[in-house]
């Protein structure tokens, strides 16, 4: 190893085909395939640097961290350690360019950004899929960061979850954009994976949600290789819609919706009806993010300010693959 | 026929387990079977008399009606003209005690109204069950509204309908009261016809809604005989969450939900955990109604009233079966 410390970047994603669902809950297997966006507004900054001595040190926006976030790090860690041959302690040193105020999940960007650092500062030199099938062991959700533009998440079919990767599909580089109203930005009730165990373990439609996932990931990659803005906005809306209404089907019945979700649902319903197309996605969460084409971006941005002023919209153009911003 | 002149009473009903999709709709037999609870505080009134000429008449809250609904009505007396072998015309007055503030459809208790009065006025001797069959195809929830208390519709499997009755299940005369909660009593966007013909045709959901739907009526008749009113509560919320969630599967995706739908449900939850047992079902619209133990009712009402003074809460008790009010 001829490195001491590297620092990468990765931004996070918003699913348009929805994860929801684990088929392993250790190794982090979906029950369905899934499709994100990239964005660029959102991303982690991490540096790791080898340290001396047998502890893992994790600074997470210029706080060290408790034990337990520590252990949870380490734990991804040695995913590489293991791979890498090495014992080396790291320091972990997170920064996450997430506005709370955006209501946005940063554990996909930041696991995204500790994988590609890491892969780095160990010289694994594994290719970006590969890396992939790694951070995903510690979010879900970081397996999409990886990539750039519209990624695809194969769920694979392997028991040991080598190929449940994630690949490219798009650079969705026609004027696409996202907008991001938060609602709340505070603690969940009940968090995402307390509430996709829920669903699948009792909810009726959940069997229906994994077919119709599959289909709905056939049809919106159709939309994209055709960019048909139209037809990938309307399948967005539909999927997020329905995961939402698998939880309706759990028992006991939950929801994260909100009285102020409700309006901005309506008010995207009625902005859409204005002649500017755009469409809305949720995920375990009271905060709605809507795509739309991106030089219409601002006029929606002013028509959401102008009914929701304490909530003001985030713009968001499209992100790039994680990267490498400096090694040493 | 010795009779000239009848006037019947019948309460509206509210489904604790519901009727969401048809599989005939000209017949109004449903696809799966529903139970319900009646409620004595709203009611319809309809007298029927014999009248001179070959024209119906139908007269509303006080005000003659146009030819479509008299063209509706007229089609619902043939059934029994029909039966009773007689050609009269039939001027039919009715009056709705369905306070337009409760946010509540006043079809169910309109035509189980109506169809008893014929019943009488024809002098057909028709059982309950057997008119409950006849008032069905004026409104799918009237045939519940022929008995007072707990009710089943079953769905029944003759493709003529003569099976898709109603029968009473229990008298709910065990401390039963029921809120109502109106959010939104004006008109809905989406009829409740229009939102079961799209759900039944798209969403994925639907089919598990009928399998579920099946059980959830077999366990909350074992709650109703078991006079376990927390079971009954549980599996009233969960069925009606349930049929929401088929919406938000359907393509496009609708729901009834408005902002204030979500603070009554989130309200109704906190009263709950303050211990006192209520569960909230709703159905295709904005308005929450919740099944509470009867002596609580004013407390929980008060509640409700002190965090939505502008949707004041009505309480309504069970309802009996409809009846004759006079006949002359």
């Amino acid at each position: 190893m001829t490195k001491t410390r590297v620092t990468a970047r990765a931004h996070t994603n918003i699913a348009l085909i929805k994860y929801w669902g684990k088929r392993d809950t250790e190794l982090f297997l979906p029950m369905n395939s899934s499709l994100s966006l990239t964005l660029d507004e959102f991303y982690t900054d991490t540096t790791v640097s080898l340290i001396e001595g047998n502890s893992d040190q994790f600074v997470l926006n210029g706080e060290l961290q408790e034990i337990k976030e520590i252990n949870k790090i380490s734990q991804f860690i040695d995913l590489f350690r293991k791979v890498a041959g090495h014992q080396s302690a790291i320091k972990v040193e997170s920064t996450n360019h997430v506005p709370t105020a955006a209501g946005l999940a940063s554990s996909a960007s930041a696991f995204a950004a500790l994988g590609t650092a890491l892969n780095e500062l160990f010289e694994l030199n594994f290719d970006q899929t590969t890396l992939s099938t790694f951070v995903r062991q510690g979010s879900g959700s970081a397996t999409r960061s990886i990539f750039g533009g519209f990624v695809e998440w194969q769920m694979g079919t392997k028991s040991d979850g080598s190929d449940s990767c994630a690949n490219k599909i798009d650079n969705a580089d026609w004027n696409i954009a996202m907008l991001t109203i938060p609602v709340n930005t505070g603690k969940k009730e009940i968090s995402s994976r307390e509430g996709m165990k829920l669903t699948v373990e009792t909810s009726p439609f959940y069997p229906a949600w994994v077919e119709q996932a599959g289909k709905d990931l056939i049809t919106i990659k159709e939309a994209i290789s055709q960019r048909d803005f139209i037809r990938l906005g309307e399948i967005t809306e539909a999927n997020g819609m329905k995961m939402h209404g698998t939880m309706l089907g759990a028992t006991p019945p939950f929801s994260y919706w909100e009285p102020l979700t409700v309006k901005v649902l309506q008010r995207i319903r009625e902005i859409r009806g204005l002649g500017l197309p755009c469409y809305y996605t949720m995920d375990a969460g009271p905060n709605v993010k809507v795509i739309c084409q991106a030089n219409q971006a601002d006029q929606i941005k002013q028509l959401l300010d102008d009914t929701f002023p304490n909530n003001p919209t985030i713009i968001s153009g499209v992100g790039r693959d994680a990267y490498i911003l400096s090694a040493e």
